[in-house]
């Protein structure tokens, strides 16, 4: 193996691929980024297993020195520690860095003045990871990943007692893309419109799903295949696999309540304000807001017999049915209002017992769902 | 307890005193911020019993209702945990906040339609802690303080076996400040030309000088003052007070050795990016840079079995003597380099085992000491 590379290039791709990279590697082989050079390219890997990210880097014209990023001047593969190699290429001064093996998986990474003799290992002890996409893809742009990721992953459970929860579930049917999150206590469900071809039904690991828009974050839009339990995520010259939750995802469609009996509508600023300065009061580490409102105004309390009580009067903008008053998880109100972000909200209620649907008039693709929490004063 | 004070001005007091509380406060009262609204004034404290701060609000004068930032209606006391104020204070949205007791040690805290009822601490269980100072003071400029932290204080010991090393000694005698840091791998020793009336010789511990340094950042200067065992800061209305380490600081002034048999003068940024390069490989979490001096190049080496190695060459500015190889510890080389930051650094010499002394023409006021490692390749 023998090639050089601008430091730039090669920097920004290893960049991609360690992201892939687990602290706690399953296999030793598998804490280093896979270098394999073909006849025309470079090929980076890197893998936890669970998610795997490979990119390539083509080599330029001949014809085209200014742009002569890659010159490859013998074939090979070795795996070189994630951190190693980052750490080497990124505090090298060279504007060209070469690679060599010299002695077996022994790398010799040169710039300039500067030179490392880096102990690899062997590509052959490198998991075989198939990047090889059979299966029709369809086109995502980036902004809707992006509002999925802001939007409704942070609802998923952080538990493995029910799999399918750590997951955002995507359901395509009859044009329209369905995305929900939930831990059971809370639903976040995002709506859009779709030309897709085919209907799916798949759950991304919610962890998984940043990554993929890290990766993706610069481009406009990015392909998709969806293989039995993969789903490939492809862009430019990077290609992302990673394993979907098998697990079925439950039906959250009943969730919803199909009627209210009162509906508030309130300024978010000043609620996610008053609910954030009331939720520092905390019980076993959870605040429980309670909310009492009417056709004026909104009372914001919170009380824990070791620290004290708050209380705070809000005004609404409107208020339709009967009073109420009603207990929920002060931080998972605070997440719903944030992830609508919209200058107004609409809190809809149906009880005390019964889940506060929280949406927008601005922004109706969006609905989010909080429990109620019974209190005893 | 009644008063009304201006949001601004008790935030930056609270910011103030709460940098002396510790998370694992040693007595229960500790953890709180003390408030005594006496009949013209209210003084916060905070400490951990090492260090304390206190700081001072006057009432305005009557006549003048625009700086109108204190309104003191009943005297009293009361100890509220420093987690909770903080917070409280900070989320508040009114400009004026009113505190009163109102059963015992529960107080009432309001602004505009918020209000918070929270579960204070007595201020008869506050140990009492005397911020008389009945010794003469001297001015320290801020800027000093500033040159200590930066260039001397990393020196410090982290380890609690050898108490005098964990803190920075400040003698002065002569009009000559002398201020050293070392933890007996290396020093740091910083000279200033001073016109204090007295000799003292203290040792700081190096945490407490830089909250004395956050303290008084805002301050062109301050006053210390030395009593027993006891330091004094004063700013404006605060005071710090803050507990000196009482064993005896070692003799350092004969570790520099008193003549040299090699002196290298080196661009300061390319020594500390190649040595920061070679820092990365490792031997049991310490990196051992050995270099190789000659009249005009400095190589710069690391090694270890299990990554591999690094080489790497510079060029000297001068270097007179016979060409030495010596090694030492990367990361205190690197500190060294930091702290004295100008262009160039020169780096003196008196044998591969004796210490590596790092100065620079620009600022004779600074002197740095590496130990040398010995290797065995």
């Amino acid at each position: 193996m023998n090639f050089s590379i601008s430091k730039r290039v090669l920097y920004n791709a290893l960049t991609t691929v360690v992201r892939a990279i687990s602290p706690a590697a399953p296999v030793p082989s598998l804490s280093g980024v896979k270098i394999d050079v073909l006849t025309d390219r470079v090929i980076l890997t890197g893998s936890d297993s669970n998610i795997s990210i490979m990119t390539e880097i083509k080599e330029s014209k001949a014809d085209d020195p200014v742009q002569n990023e890659l010159m490859i001047l013998e074939e090979g593969s070795v795996v070189i520690d994630a951190k190693w190699i980052i750490e080497i290429v990124r505090k090298m001064s060279a504007d060209i860095i070469t690679f060599e093996t010299i002695d077996g998986t022994l790398t010799l990474i040169k710039g300039g003045s500067i030179e490392f003799k880096i102990n690899g290992m062997r590509a052959i002890d490198y998991p075989r990871i198939d990047f090889t996409i059979d299966t029709p893809s369809f086109k995502m742009n980036t902004k809707m990943l992006s509002d999925i990721v802001k939007q409704t992953a942070f609802a998923c459970s952080d538990k493995e007692t029910r799999p399918a929860l750590t997951g955002v579930n995507f359901k395509a049917k009859d044009n329209t893309l369905l995305c929900n999150a939930t831990d059971s206590y809370r639903l976040a469900t995002k709506k859009f419109n779709v030309e897709y071809p085919d209907t799916f039904n798949i759950t991304i690991p919610a962890k998984t799903l940043s990554e993929i828009h890290n990766t993706v974050a610069d481009e406009l839009e990015f392909n998709m295949a969806i293989s039995d339990t993969k789903l490939f995520v492809s862009t430019g010259n990077t290609i992302i696999r990673t394993r979907l939750i098998e697990d079925q995802y439950p039906d959250t469609t009943r969730l919803i309540p199909p009627s209210f009996t009162q509906e508030l509508k309130i300024d978010a600023k000043e609620l996610l304000n008053a609910v954030d300065r009331a939720s520092f009061i905390k019980s076993d580490g959870k605040s429980v807001v309670k909310m009492t409102i009417n056709q004026e105004t909104m009372d914001i309390s919170t009380s824990n017999q070791e620290v004290g009580s708050s209380h705070e009067t809000l005004s609404v903008i409107s208020f339709t049915g009967n009073p109420i008053t009603i207990s929920c998880s002060g931080n998972y109100l605070i997440d719903a209002i944030r992830a609508i972000s919209t200058k107004e909200v609409t809190l809809s209620f149906s009880g005390e017992l019964r889940p506060i649907i929280i949406t927008s008039d601005e922004d109706k693709s969006l609905v989010q769902l909080v429990s109620p929490v019974r209190t005893y004063n």
